[in-house]
């Protein structure tokens, strides 16, 4: 191949760098120029580029240390592209661009939303017979992707909630009065992240005792009565909820009566916060809440091996398919055996990709919607399995550096 | 000695077990039988004990494993004793069970309420001339006790808020519209902790800008103009608070504003959210809020090797301490070089430490005190220093069994 591009769009994850690394890899093997667009399509448009070169000495080192490395090295945006039937303007300008720069194939990391806009450019390059290529690659730690088994960034964001859940277990298990811990994990709609707290138990720890996903209707009155009989039988009830608990009209549990405080903002609090103040009205002991918040999706010191080798090949591949002449598809993970675990790498339609959802499955949740089953946990299991090497300097890790996004 | 007794005291760290790992190997070498009393001192009033047995197969192993195992291995409490002069009651009952199991000395591994609690003892039996030695093994992750350069599971509690501020710094460095975002971190009255996160500043990240303890009044307009003027120079503005920091009355900067929610309960939002819904009310920008809650306390997969080696240390001085007749009083460390760095272990008094708190010096928190001085930083980067070797099983660390606490 002559020149390509590639971006990164959406939220950001600890394995979203580890298939930029596997991009590079291939393209700076397989083509004349790389260029990496920085702040997703934005950087296509106002042709802000920086360009990577094999010649360097470090090449190695940096696609190493750039695997390792948390959120976006090229950036992230959050744009949307017109259907080009209406609006044909801005893919004119693009298209433009890829010519005047002889780029012959464009990759874009990102998660739902990105694979619209890989997925609309592919469409209009067809639409005017453009040679170029236009391929996706998966990436987001909410693992709702269609077509792929999983996700780049789930299985290190699944890590570090089971790794966190198992020391807040040994954190709540020490004091002897009845208390009860909330949770709360990623996940508007899907609750795979919020699943992946079930991976903290063991021979010894049945915490988290009460996992809630937003795939079932949250219910106010059965939570209550869940917390109750679990406290009959521990003094150390431990909860799990993804962000996006909803009730059976599919309004989010979260505090709507707050009123606006003094600066005149309606003050709301999140899924967890609010079953926190419940728990404690309503059954009148001791209760907090712990948000992990976008730690849970940047804490690259404790990726899983398995995510991070899987995101660099699934990049790699995704260079492959180009060559082949291969447009408007991502490569998509095809889990052939759990056990051993292995998955074979194979390509999707973004058309059946783009916009759409993958949720948890209600089989995949106890009848109470109150647990995960154990096919869920069998499913989840491999996706956490390994550790990276990283290298510490004065006691912190050495990432790649990320002065040219400022 | 003929028995010994240790116990743990107080809110969880990740290098309380190591303190207990370091009594345990000291205390079976050199006792009879050394009685582990579960949920602090109240463990002893019930006569709660386990056993450690120094023949046992395993127990090099499982020393190791304790170690680095994060929260109290014997369970905690909050038990506060009374005076002697004033109700002996609970201090013959204590005493009449430590002379019918023959204890020669009482270890109690804890913060600044445990040394109340120890210190108690060491007077109670002065003043009875019993020849029992007591002796407290400091921590908390506060590192505001007395007496010492700093206190075990300060280290690791500062070098997971390091790491995590730097995989934040990298997060939220992916989008190019401007957005400030706040990290609560622990510490009511001392911190030390908060600045800590000055540490995941290296050559390519300045993040988090700004930083507030709660030793300076905190100033809602003049930090509004910290956050305009930041905002002129990056679009991507990081603050780190103590959840303690108070106006200059002395009252906590949260909203207290907030009416009671439908359960009857005033909801109040910490300082993080507190800040962030100033921030969005006074600039009109995308803010949010971490609160990085007691994740930071029992995050032992990131713990500080050189305050694991420390705690073990302290806990084994403690038993030769006992050993040599001394009783009242607390292993210390006494730092007699930045760099290289070294501590050597000493003895303080009790009476010294109990119920002291040691807050950051002014002169190490800038004029306008809204960050931290370089004195600073040279003080806490040695505790972070080193990183442990974790077995991991299933993609996660193996610690201690804790089936004995439930």
């Amino acid at each position: 191949m002559k020149n390509i591009i590639v971006a990164q769009s959406g939220g950001p994850t600890a394995a979203i760098n580890a298939s930029l690394s596997g991009v590079l890899f291939e393209g700076l093997k397989n083509s004349q120029k790389v260029y990496g667009a920085l702040h997703g399509i934005s950087g296509v448009i106002n042709e802000n580029f920086i360009v990577f070169n094999s010649n360097e000495e470090n090449i190695s080192s940096f696609l190493e240390r750039l695997k390792i490395s948390p959120a976006c090295f090229l950036g992230s945006c959050r744009v949307k592209l017109p259907d080009f039937t209406k609006d044909s303007e801005i893919y004119k300008k693009l298209f433009e661009i890829f010519e005047r720069n002889e780029i012959d194939a464009f990759f874009y990391i990102g998660g739902n939303d990105s694979m619209d806009t890989i997925s609309k450019l592919a469409a209009y390059g067809e639409h005017i017979s453009s040679p170029i290529r236009f391929v996706g690659v998966p990436k987001t730690i909410d693992n709702d992707l269609m077509c792929t088994d999983h996700t780049p960034g789930f299985g290190s964001a699944a890590k570090f909630i089971a790794i966190s859940m198992l020391e807040m277990a040994h954190d709540t298990s020490i004091y002897e009065v009845p208390h009860v811990t909330i949770i709360e994990i990623m996940g508007r709609n899907a609750g795979w992240l919020t699943a992946a707290s079930a991976l903290a138990r063991n021979k010894y720890n049945n915490l988290p005792q009460l996992i809630y996903l937003p795939e079932v209707p949250f219910d106010k009155e059965a939570f209550i009565e869940d917390v109750k009989c679990e406290l009959t039988k521990s003094n150390n009830v431990v909860i799990a909820v993804s962000e996006g608990i909803k009730d059976k009209d599919g309004n989010y549990i979260q505090n709507t009566t707050a009123v606006e405080d003094k600066f005149g903002h309606a003050q709301l609090s999140g899924a967890g916060k609010t079953l926190e103040l419940l728990v404690a009205s309503k059954l009148g002991i001791k209760c907090r809440s712990v948000e992990l918040n976008i730690v849970q999706r940047c804490a690259a010191h404790t990726s899983s091996k398995t995510d991070l080798d899987e995101s660099e090949n699934l990049g790699r591949m995704a260079v492959k398919l180009a060559m082949n002449g291969e447009t408007g598809i991502m490569p998509v993970l095809k889990r052939t055996s759990n056990s051993p675990y292995h998955c074979e790498i194979e390509s999707g339609d973004l058309k059946s990709i783009a916009n759409k959802e993958r949720l948890v499955p209600r089989e995949w949740i106890t009848d109470k919607g109150n647990d995960v089953t154990e096919e869920m946990i069998q499913y989840l299991k491999p996706l956490i399995i390994g550790e990276i090497n990283i290298e510490y300097k004065d006691g912190l890790p050495v990432y790649e550096d990320i002065k040219h996004l400022y």
